[in-house]
């Protein structure tokens, strides 16, 4: 058992500026458990939020601790918790609704306008060693799933939403475009859906190999000096037609465009990475070929799918995983996700000693 | 009965070049009907091609007979129609597929790539006396429906698919972005879907007006100097609250980007309206608040629901139509339509003496 | 302002014993509201619970206060409502979830196994003076909406999420089986979705009356001897064919069979009324053409669009209540239901004098 | 190429009647092609036609040719056909509709009362030497896959179907009853398409060693003296819960009522196998708790999925195959169907020496 006077936790103060420092351990309510927290992936938006102090309106304006893609150990259960109990591990789904507005009773809490979520301003993340959460927000992690496993359900959850959103099914022809992590999730469950071929871009090679080793059919290194049409040709001919679902993981105006442009009329276009607020569409060509524009707002009910595949064995969703920081080392871990060091992917921070909570 | 060597057609040659020629009576395959034709609206695209002689990729190369909005009177019957007989009244649906692509199998026909539609080049409209067309997609009206009637199923059918692709339902809260022919049978059928609060907004207060007596709840004549912001605050008042569904019927770049900021969070975006082909969207807008956006491309199986709501009586479609010319003066009748004299909003070209084939 | 020391309320001890007694008034949590209740309308559940004790698994085991289609006014507010204050007129939806498991998270909440529902044991109704209930599930009525439509948005939101289980439409052909209440209902909201031809059918004349002066475009009072052969072509001759949408609202087994025989092939049949728990059904018939069998278990995010419907003031839903008793009349008021008397269709209980809460 | 004039053809002239004897070569229609056929599996129904004479009200009233799951290399194309060519190796979907109806043109051909299917009464099968059938409907194989395995995408396609009916999807927890032809199929979609845990029952422990073999998860023999609730209490205990999806491939009644009991609420229960044309149901249960019963008949727009499947190399179909045949053996064949000699599960009649068209 883990020091309870210690709850160093990743405070971010300001733009460029976290700290690590000591704060009190949380009382769980009623419905909530303590989680001794074991392990924190490094996502995009928590490097935005250092280096911008901002994502469009979420503004840190006081401090707030960082982290979100998150697993741990329950410490402590609330009096009405059922289906947790202490010493169980398991992955925590950072966001939740206030259970009472339309989107909460109507199956798509993403979109309730009091969401807490966390390291989203003003609500505090969960990079640090003790912190309470909604029970029913926490998934019990079966014994041969490991922390880290856990802790990439949250960007596996994306990956679950966007195929959902573009309705992916058996046989489906997909083009992600981007190979960054979320591409890279989005790719693992396209294919456990059943997708027929898929075509991964990107710009970068060493990612597109990485893709190629989860399951891509093809990759396609985006030649710099193409114009669009052209890059629509040769999706095209890869693929042997016109892909019926895109989903854009950039977040590029020449991505969301060639995004429209690729698909095949009567297809799905979905956008996971967010981009510049004002981009430039060739919206005319969507429309008139009904080729549909979804976004993808984080995930909804989307965790126990995740978890499920996760824990078929079926996907190698470690793979993601580059590098390893202990939690005093956060300004390293951080460092090495903002600057891609050695071909970082997917970085993690761990609160505890690694493996600790590991199937042995 | 007509006149069996009078085939009198109006034939667009080019641009500014509409004219009235005779033409040889056609003669129904197996599976066609030939119809004498009684009266045919006029369309924006119609108008369109008279024009500029194109429509995006579809240009008049050569000469093309113009009018797809039309029904007739069932004159002769290919050998292996079972369902239609002389004399039957009947709407006609202007396009038909190839029926064994995947779109035509699929349920999704409009989006053929080998459709074939009435005065979409290369293909002939009817604005004739005679015309053969498939009796599948000729739709016999009952007794106590008019030709008029049957002829603007077509815009109604446009409508129809809108409200469709936007899944207007009872209680919806619906924005019609345009007042012109396609917003007000749109308005129709989204009030005859169960709508609750429906507001149109136009420039023009004469179309609002017509708006009013079709069932809006609301319309609003859009300030000229307001800004995006102010725009969608008096259209969230005047609707207490955002829209579920917004329609666009113009197809501005102004009614794009309205669509996207007046829309709720999980609602959806139609555009009917075909604009520019380039438009500036704040599209992370729409992406982080889920609201998705659809195209609709003319119709698929909406004739038959159009059909039904005309024949219920609950709606006056006809109220649309505010000029009646006969095909004689069919160089006058594209005139108001294209400068909008007098107020028109649809124009009706009759190739028979009005009412001879109505009830009386 | 009511006396707030009498709280006389209706309690079912057990099988035909139903008293009228003081209980306390209860305290609202932070979350609820304390209503004063206004009119309280009785069910055909109600009524079973009277006369068998059961219903199913619910039993009741301890006396249990009885009522749960009602209206009342705000007069105390919980700590944390803030869309609701005193003196504010509302509807009540009988039940909740546990507002955290797959159902209540996943828009389903009607399926939550931990459901508290008004008067379903071993929950206490609302047929009393002073109730607390969850401030989200208490719909604030327009000004121009009675009390006693209010109560029957209950019945009316079964009617809703019958029509949206059978995906009624704009133009769909509806055959409803049974003119009780919940066919009332169902038909009412049918026309308003844009159903075109309506048929309900049922034993009885007077309640097809009722249905004819709703809306019904058809009925047929089921003749006794009939065959099923029969009554599916009679059904299909009224009908002009094969309805798309059967909505049984009776629960008998020759409706049910009835219900499968008479649909169109890809059609939906969806059973309202619980009947006996075996039935024997032609289910190869259902199978063989793709009829879909679905049920109907309450209603889940429906009260606002049946609000919103009865807001809109185009349906005359007060056309159910055929009866007003006081609350120290319920006995007699219960009598009436269960016995039809004078063509009884919906009898509703006053808990405050009749129009006390009403628009002028 | 094989000789013109011999086109030995297996002819079912009544109950226990089924001869082989020449016919005349087809000549293809503008839309078709002529099709040397190469293989040809037996199915359930084929066998039913030859011990019964017909299925429900399809009756063999005059000889008809038997075999509908098969494939066949192009040898003539009508004019009109442009994506196939002399040479090309084909499966062969068996039924096409009228295209004209609203079923065709709606997206369910299957469902269309003008259906042209081979080997249902009046219509002649293609267990023969050369077949005529619309391009469109013929599949061409890539080629490393099969001809054999191009048969099998006939009971593919019921697979893909039924899993399409049941919204099988990432994690689904999927129930199979029955370990026949059509079972397994199903199973092996239902994995395709990312089902988490499949539990096959049967019977017989050697069709679920199969399953297992093929991917099921949990096998379970089905006790025979066990109860309802015991089967219910077993298959929970094995799934870990109630399955969302239950899809019955074996239509008897006693797995109707357990597909209606095990299914969780909110579920779907699908039905592939059609047995008795009267079943008792438990169907309270099911209406109650919202769980839909949907039904499956043959396939519509599958092919294409089930060819991408099979193409992909992920799945071994060619598994189920236990018997080959030459037609000349036609008797033989089908006698083993029938006994289920030896374990048969698929019986394959080459109308060409085995592998013939195969890669080598």
């Amino acid at each position: 058992m883990a020091n309870k006077s210690d709850n160093l936790t990743a405070v971010l103060y300001g733009i460029e500026d976290l700290r690590l420092e000591q704060r009190p351990i949380p009382v769980p309510k009623d419905d909530e458990v303590l989680l001794e927290m074991d392990v924190v992936g490094i996502c995009g938006s928590d490097v935005h939020y250092l280096v911008k102090g901002r994502i469009g309106d979420f503004i840190v304006k006081k401090p707030m601790v960082i982290g979100h893609e998150a697993s741990g150990v329950v410490s402590k259960v609330g009096s009405k918790v059922k289906h947790l109990q202490v010493g169980d591990r398991v992955a925590i789904e950072p966001g939740y609704g206030c259970r009472t507005c339309e989107y909460c009773k109507g199956g798509s809490y993403n979109l309730c306008a009091e969401m807490i979520f966390c390291a989203t301003p003003p609500y505090d993340g969960n990079l640090t060693r003790y912190f309470a959460h909604p029970a029913d927000f926490c998934y019990k992690l079966p014994d041969h799933v490991t922390m880290e496993e856990g802790a990439l359900l949250e960007p596996l959850s994306v990956g679950v939403h966007a195929c959902r959103r573009a309705n992916v099914g058996l046989g489906s022809q997909v083009l992600i475009l981007g190979a960054g992590p979320i591409g890279l999730v989005t790719l693992i469950v396209a294919k456990a859906m059943g997708a027929g071929k898929v075509l991964v871009t990107d710009l970068l090679q060493n990612r597109l190999d990485v893709a190629k080793e989860l399951g891509a059919d093809e990759t396609l290194a985006i030649p710099k000096d193409a114009t669009e049409a052209e890059l629509v040709k040769i999706i095209h001919e890869r693929m042997g037609g016109a892909p019926d679902k895109t989903i854009d993981c950039s977040g590029a105006e020449s991505t969301a465009r060639l995004m429209i442009l690729a698909t095949k009329s009567g297809g799905v276009g979905v956008m996971v990475g967010m981009g510049a607020p004002e981009v430039k569409l060739p919206l005319v060509n969507a429309l008139a070929r009904e080729v549909d524009i979804r976004g993808v707002f984080r995930y909804c009910n989307d965790y126990p799918v995740a978890l499920s595949l996760v824990a078929s064995g079926k996907v190698n969703v470690k793979r993601l995983i580059t590098h390893h920081f202990n939690i005093e080392d956060t300004a390293k871990a951080f460092h090495t996700t903002r600057h891609g060091v050695d071909g970082a992917i997917k970085v993690m921070i761990h609160v505890q000693p690694k493996d600790k909570n590991n199937p042995k």
